[in-house]
């Protein structure tokens, strides 16, 4: 199963919104035959890469064991049914880390292939845990409808992301950014907000690390002030501006554009996820300033905090997220640390609502 | 070694202004014969303790091994040389981990052994690391004239020491507050300033771990603002306000004072901590606000940061340090990390300059 979850890994930035899943088949005698991970969306899901491996290297899948990442699907979609492909193929034996959270899926595909005889065992709660993780975007979206959402940020040790005058190039070394970049490329969208791209200008796309997928690039840019120039809304991979309801602006016309207007004149973000779900985004990597951050934090959208903290302290400057002032500590939401990894000179910080 | 420098481990909180030193006494077959630690001023050294133990035993020191965590004296102070104590003992070998910073002695034990006949080693680099760490207030001090300064905060993964309306008990967990407890007992004085004092009203003592000595309570009120009642000049241990030369106010009469203008009108921090280190202070530990540790923190007076990071962001509130804007990230004070560990739900980091 470790060797199927790594397969998995190597769906990243390929299968969305597709599930990262990877397979091995073994015979009878334990030694692997054949394996694979899902490929982009459209193409083969990791069973059926993993039984061509087999067929490619000459060996017999009759009575052979697949070990899986994910409950293989029962449905059709733009693909037949992976259970079926199995039952198929002769395989005995099923081992699967994690059923599936797809309503379409979720137990049927374990049922199918019991109902044809095949054995079907679940992977130890250790191997869950990571085959969990893996597609903790898919699961999200399946579950809750909506994106599992990341908010990173890179700051000084108390917390300053940019100087008074705005500068925040690069207030983290390039191991960190490199890394930053690896969790983009796990997403199906980043989030940005049109104060950061006046004030930076980034291109938000995933230049650091290898990818197939260029995550769609959202901007909340509520009155659409966007330059057409900005870099963000430039190749590779594709932007969608979302705004409140602003008048159209013709230069702007080559780009999507979405209208989520809410109560207050500002974006609905619960649509707006809720929006990105439908579109088959499974994680979404916010890459924000204070306004936006401090926006999702209130409305409790953040699932996880990816924080680059580096050995600075650099006393005044824009903070991570602006929130209302609290009136005691006892009202503040918990959340608790998941990592604490040295990433060059800084530290990465992750944290999950507690 | 590793033994030895765990009973100097027991020399914190008790040798002060002393060094932290532990000795062993091994016997020709490499066997424990004795053992001992600093004490109290005035009280023995580590290799007294340790003759005195293998004499309590019944074992004889011809011939045999000491293992000390730093170089044996070699001058009259409050207690004979330890070097010719040595000597008297019959000890054939001893291996120290580090030389004496102090001046007085910086290799004139180990040269007044060897010209008894005794075989001197020094320990690994490791080993003599260790032993530095535990005694980096008594090296600064011999070698800088000045304590070693470790400024400790607590704080929100944003850098929020307190709440816009000052709350901050407690923003970090009990096992945080008792590791920064071990901390205080390490130090010779605890700094804080008239600010904290009047905001919060600290004890600053040593309450949350076994101590036999009490650091003492600095206080920085450069006009006498204090309260008499003020918690932090009450027992246990002693408290010392320094200002700049403000008038002196009867019901402080009882109270040490020092004054220390400085041009600008307010404490001279770098006299105040030659006279801190004159009055014997090693390790000096900040908890201050955002005024007094950016003061520090600007003079270059900082040696190490201790922040308390809780699984919070709290978005608004006070700094851990008021520091002037930075034209530009190249100016920001480069510090290295090299702690990062789990304290209950909170992550203690500590800085030094890089």
């Amino acid at each position: 199963m470790r060797r199927a979850l790594r397969l998995a890994d190597r769906a990243i930035g390929l299968s969305d919104p597709n599930p990262r899943v990877g397979c091995c088949l073994l015979d009878s005698a334990g030694q692997l035959i054949g394996e694979g991970f899902t490929q982009q969306a459209g193409g083969p899901h990791a069973e059926i890469m993993a039984l061509r491996d087999a067929r490619a290297r000459g060996a017999s899948t009759q009575g052979c064991t697949a070990v899986v990442t994910l409950e293989p699907c029962s449905h059709h979609g733009r693909t037949p049914p992976c259970a079926d492909a199995l039952v198929e193929a002769g395989v005995a034996r099923v081992v699967i880390a994690l059923p599936d959270p797809n309503p379409a899926v979720n137990g049927a595909g374990i049922a199918r292939l019991r109902a044809a005889g095949v054995v079907v065992a679940l992977a130890p709660a250790d191997l869950a845990a990571a085959a969990h993780e893996l597609n903790i975007g898919f699961i999200s979206r399946m579950q809750r409808g909506r994106p599992f959402v990341r908010l990173k940020a890179a700051a000084s040790a108390d917390g300053v992301t940019a100087l008074p005058n705005g500068q925040s190039q690069w207030i983290t070394g390039p191991q960190a950014r490199a890394d930053g970049h690896a969790f983009r490329r796990r997403a199906g969208a980043i989030l940005t907000g049109i104060g950061t791209v006046l004030a930076d200008d980034p291109r938000l796309d995933v230049r650091d690390v290898e990818t197939f997928l260029q995550p769609l690039r959202v901007i909340v840019d509520s009155q659409l002030r966007i330059a057409p120039q900005a870099r963000v809304l430039a190749a590779p991979g594709t932007a969608c501006l979302v705004h409140a309801g602003a008048p159209t602006r013709a230069e702007l016309a080559s780009i999507e554009q979405i209208a989520l207007p809410a109560s207050d004149g500002r974006v609905d973000l619960h649509a707006l996820l809720a929006r990105l779900a439908e579109r088959g985004v499974n994680e979404l990597h916010v890459e924000a300033g204070a306004t936006l951050n401090g926006a999702l934090l209130a409305a409790g959208l953040v699932d996880e905090i990816l924080l680059y903290q580096a050995p600075l302290l650099l006393g005044q400057g824009l903070p991570i997220a602006s929130l209302p002032a609290l009136p005691d500590l006892a009202h503040a939401a918990r959340w608790r640390r998941i990592d604490a990894t040295p990433v060059g000179e800084d530290l990465r910080l992750r944290f999950r609502p507690a």
